[in-house]
This record gives C-alpha cells, structure tokens and sequence, in this order.
C-alpha cells in the first residue's frame, strides 16, 4: 500500500477501541476502495490493530508508537516485530503525548525502515522539525504552538513556513497539517494550503454521527485530489 | 476464568509473537484443558494478544504491561479497555524492565480491578514487596536480587521468607516464584518448597524444542498438584 | 538538629533563588533561633543548597529530590553524598512534579538513611500513602486529591482519616498536611487539627512581602506550640 | 570566559564531589592560568557548583545537565537560573546516562542561550550528532559506538568522519572526542586527528594520582598547542 499525497490520517488516539473503531475503519475501507487515489490511515490501539487489519484492505493500519527492540527481552515494549506481523504499515512517533528520546527515536525509525513500516513524527516546534528531517521521516506532523494563529491569514503563513522548513531540508519528507481540524471544510482548506496530508481526532470522535463526518472529510480530501492538486 | 494455585507461567516477552508463539499458547491450551485443576497464564506482546485469546480456551492471555487510563486521549499508552476486549485477562506490572512510578502502579491496579484483570505485580526488594502488597495485587512476584542464593538451601530460606513477609500481610496473594527456572525439576522443586505459583521465560524460548519444554515443566506442576499440594 | 513536632515547611520549588531565597533562609534561621521547640525546613534548588546551609544555623536545609546512587557514575543524577556535604539535612522524594518508580523510592530512602538525611515522602491518595508508610519515611505527605474539600469539615474529616491510615500502619511517621495553606489562619487551623506539621509554596512566594508572611506562619506554628499541642 | 580550541574537559560524573574535587578544581584552575590559551571545564555535582565555582577563576564550571525551565513550579527539577548564579557557565545535555527528549533538549538548549550557558550536547550515532547540529549546540560530543575502532587507524577515519559530517552542517560547532581517553599520549594524538577538544572520566578518577594525571593531559593539550595546531 502506497503512502502518497493527498492522505488523510483519522488517529482516534485511545478514545475509540473494540467495535466502535472497527466500524469506523471499515467505513474508511469502502471510501479508500472508492477513492483509489487517496491515502488513508486509521491508528488503532495495539490490541486493536490485528482485528482492523484483518478486516481492512484499502487503508494503512497504523500505530500510535512503537520501541525500536527486536525481538528479545523488553518486557512491556511495543515490539516492532509484533505490530508488522499484525498487518501494521505506518507508526507515530514522538507525539506530544508519548515524547522520546532522541536516542529512542532514531532507533524506532531505523526499526521501521527495516521491517517497511512508514513513519510519521511529530515536532512541537520548527525547530524540532528541521532537526528531525534530517532523520527522513515519511511524514512529518509540525504543530508548533507558537505559529498556530486563529484567523485563516496566520493558518496560512504557518504552513507555508513550515513547508519551506522542511522541504528546503528534504524535499521528499510529506507534511501532515492537523491542527485543528474539525470541519470537511478544514480539510480542504488546509489540503488546499499546501499541505501533503491532513487528519483529524476530536473532530471526528466526538461528532454526533463520527462515520459521516469520517466521510465527508475524506471527501473534502477528495474534491481537493479532482481539483487538480496532486499534495506535492 | 479462575486463576488459583499451583499456577504456571510462560512470559516469553518479546521473544516470541505471531505464529511461533500462537503455537505455545495453543499447546498451553491443550494442556490445561487435560490438567483442569491447574491455571496456565501466557505473556503475549500487545498486538499478539487478540489472537492468541480468540484461538485459545483454557488459558490466561496475559499482558506485559498496561497504563492506568480510561478511553480518551494517551496517544502510544497501552489502553486496558482494549486488551480486555481483545481477551486479556490478566497483566503483568512494574517489571524489572518497565518499571513503573508508584502512582503509575496503582492507577493501573486500579484500572486492572475494574475491569477484572488480574494482577501479577513485580518486586526488586522484600522491602518493595511488602508496599506492594499493600495494594492488594493477585500474585505478587517477588525476585529480591539480595537474597537469591546459589544453592538450593539458600533458595528453601528465600522462598519462605518472602512467603513469610507478604502473606503477614495478606494471605490471599498469591506468591509467584520464578527465578532461575530452567528445568521441569525446578519447576518441581520451587512448588514444593512453598510457591503458589512458578514460571519461565529463557528456559522454554531457548530450548531446543520449546513446546516440549512446555509440557514437561507444566506436567511438572500437574505432579505437584498430584501429590496433594495444594498450593496454599 | 532535630526533626520534630510542630514543624514547618518553606518549599519555595524552583520560584525563588540566590539572594532571594537567602534572605528568607535568614529570615526563617531567625525565627528557629527564636522559636527552639519549632523545627523549620527550607527546601532550595541543588545549586543554593550550600550557600544556604552556610549562612544558617537552626533550619534544616532540604532538597527537592535526590537520586538513590553512591558517588560513580550517574551523570546528571543528583548525588546523595554531594547535597549531604553541601549541609543537606532533609530530602521530598516522591513529589507530584517529580513522581518516582517504587525502586528508586525505596533506593533512595535506603541512601537518605545511611548519610542521616531525613526523608519527607509524598502521596497522592491514601492507598499510596499507606504503601509507603511500610517503608518508614521520617515525614509522610499526604495530598489525596480525592478527599481534599473545600470546606473546613471535609478537611477536618480528611485530616483525621490520613492521620489514622498512617499512624495505624506506623505511629512514628510524622504527617505533614501543606494542602491549600495560604494564610497564617490556616496554619494554625491544619496544625490544631491534628497535623504534625504544615508548610507552604504560593502563600510565601506569591505574598506581598514574603518574609512578613513567612514570620506570621512560623508564629501561628508557635502559638500552637505554646497552647500545648505538642504536635503528635 | 571564553570556549575556543583546543579545550580540555575533566568530567568526573559523580565519581568526585566535596574536598576532593574541590582540590582537582584549583589545580586545573592554576594550569587554565598558566596556559591562557586554553580552555578547561571541569564538571561538577550540582551542589557542588557554587563551591568550585568561588574558588576558582580560570576554568568553565560546567554543570552535568539542567532543565529547560524558568523560575516558576518544577520542583525537584535543576533550575537554570540557580546553577547560573552559582557560577555554571556550561552544561552538557543529553549524555547517554542521562538520555533527553528532544523537545526537552531543544527547551534546555533555549535556556541556556538566554542565559549564557555553553551546550556540550552528545550523541549516540552519527545520525543523532547530525540531528543536533541543526541545533546549534556550542560543543558537540558523539561518540557513535558502531564506529569506535580498536586500533588508531580506525580511531583516525572515525574523528575524521565524525568531524566532516559536522562541520557541514555547521563549521563553527565544536568537536569534542573524549571516547577511551586514558593516557596524556591519548589527550595528544586526538587532537591532533582533529578534535577542537578532548577530555576524560575514569582516566583521571581512576589514577593512582589524579591532579598528577590531570596536569598530563592538560599539558598534552598546551603541546598541541604550542606546535602550532589550533584546533579548528
């Protein structure tokens, strides 16, 4: 499965598990066999991600972390190994909520390069970004809270400048702008932007209807792939 | 699912997953179904524990680690809703190596209580283990690194000491007694001298034929069991 | 210097240093000159702990936190032997910003004891509170969030049950109650309540004229002192 | 005081504190006099910084880590402003027994810029040293352990590697190369392969005479020196 622009990441953090989720992603499934032009990724869980895997064939089955140990001792580590072999394909890494070590981290990457598992880090700050670029990433989340203004103006000098950041350092890391997005209307703006990819958590899981705000946001996705924008 | 003594523990950590050590856990499952007086618990990585639960019957799927949270955010945390529904019913805490802050410890017990997952709670120190069993756990494992003799005299006093000082504390921890088990005799011996339960990592996953290992040593258990202990 | 009841406790965390944090340090030297029966701690940052012990007299210098290591390696930890020749006298372990794994509680404690620095343990419920009074600290703080009230009865019956959990487990342990303290009224209140001891953070740090403040505190710790409450 | 090369870093860990490292402090402080042209750090346990630092004049007190706080709450943390004023005017960040997030490498960097600290920053591989570069760190230490040789060749074509993959991110930061130091010959020959600095731990903590072994090797580094080399 490819990872190309324009994706959509839907990262339900621990929020969604069990059915609900597998729900959820299979509604994914049937737009990302719609959409064949799209990417789409769901995070799951780790107990999680086997069912979803297992039901799932047009999306990338993702991991909200991972250690970077072979298999071996590491009791209590998410083992790479193990989440491959249960049809992940993609892993966060360094969100805000489970920061690493920089050690750590350059160990994870190298473990997913090896198994073929793609990477999406996080940086806090433009700064943190440059410097994990060059650790090439396939793409890399920016959400420094000291650019996101309020106002669509700021929205979009904050992109551009953290575009140019990163692809002046390699352009073929993709950029996933996130921040909040809670509307279809988000999507595209954001896609329309500049921004490789987009994506969602509360937007979707706190909706009245999550499957179909899930929907029209992959379809925001969408209009902004017919429009002509290929997200590079 | 009862988990009573003599009990048996396979935690092979990170060195099995996926298909290797779905077949340990399906041969663990066969033989606790043959020895029903026995409990067989068996460590799985996170992404391995669904499978493992939906091919077995007769056995514990037990986690290496779990946080102590509620759905919501905690992006990369290990969620306890969702091993339990995948079949986890018990957990692993504070390992040697994933040590947990002592409000991490009983935040997770505590989560680990609501949902009826069972408690296996590691010690360093009879010190330690004695805070810890405070806390109520279900099986308290309590490897004091001071006391572990070389002989087996040395082990008869440290297995009672620590016997000792926790059920002082509270008789209905069950005491887990694992160190240095490498043969189906220590796996005997150790039950004797006064263990409710015992277990075995390196022994079976470097064993020239682990399922074989398995079965001895749990067979070792079953003879303890025979011989009118009854492991309290 | 002795650590007993009624004491108080200046825990200015990383909000005042150097010639700031040395006056008060004066200030309080002072007041225990004055007051002989009162025992008064004054936490500072690793860098100020020397200069204050220097200066000072009749307080006990206090650091925030200490790692459980004897002098080898260990860059970066905060050696015991060092803060200790520095005039360290007292040491919080365990504190809500700098949560410990049980081992390293317990490690630390054990080095505390052997240089003779008094240790000052914090708990976030009762349940942990209890699990660590096991492992006899010299003052056990006992902030659970889940009884503090906002009336004077709730503190009333939250005073009285943390002092019951603790004292049944040992009577020895002095209990430190510091939760919401912000007037000289208040100090007075939790010591008369049944506290061992008091201290405070924001009422001295964000007063208008700290050390006035400082001063009332200390004087409302003697006024209890002289009514004859002897602190246990 | 100024950081130029070439530069001598003694860096006892914890192995020294009190007297003793007090008295290594004043002899490296008597040959910085003595060889103006070079620059001496000594590291020190945190509440041994003010000490060293007031008797002292001519070397770097250099502190083992700190926090990227501000004055505020951070209680047990290692408040830059407090090892500021005690006299600290570098620190190292990030060694590998001490491993940090890179958010919380990047925060500490920040403040130790604001404040006028000098940053030793490690690294564990080339790719992380690289990752730092970006950075901006005054002194970058990386000591990649796949690249570390036995014999001197190796040791040869690893400064010069480590040397070049730096110096094209940023030529004005400093290479320091301490790895397997132990003899003043060692001190000589690594700057002489390139290092703007190199140090030691063991090789002086462990000397029948350390401030014997310590005036070697810092007048190893006034050799190179002296023939001419210096440093970049």
């Amino acid at each position: 499965m490819k990872l190309q622009a324009p994706f959509f990441t839907f990262n339900p953090k621990s929020y969604f598990y069990g059915e609900k989720l597998l729900e959820l992603a299979q509604k994914a499934d049937t737009l990302a066999k719609k959409y064949p032009h799209l990417t789409i990724l769901i995070t799951a869980p780790y107990a999680d991600l086997a069912n979803i895997a297992s039901h799932t064939q047009h999306i990338i089955v993702t991991a909200q972390h991972m250690d970077g140990i072979d298999p071996g001792r590491g009791m209590g580590a998410v083992l790479p190994a193990s989440i491959y072999q249960a049809g992940t394909r993609a892993v966060f890494l360094n969100h805000a909520e489970h920061p690493l070590q920089l050690t750590a981290l350059i160990q994870s990457m190298k473990k997913a390069k090896e198994l073929g598992i793609k990477t999406i880090v996080c940086a806090n700050s433009l700064e943190e970004a440059r410097s994990i670029a060059l650790l090439k990433p396939d793409v890399l989340l920016c959400e420094p809270t000291e650019l996101i203004g309020t106002g669509q103006a700021s929205d979009e000098s904050y992109i551009q400048e953290t575009n140019h950041a990163i692809k002046e350092i390699d352009p073929d890391i993709y950029i996933l702008q996130a921040a909040g997005i809670s509307t279809p209307e988000d999507v595209y703006r954001t896609l329309k932007l500049g921004a490789d990819g987009t994506g969602c958590t509360s937007g979707i899981t706190e909706a009245d209807l999550p499957s179909q705000m899930l929907e029209e946001m992959i379809e925001s996705v969408q209009r902004v792939y017919e429009e002509g924008k290929d997200g590079r």
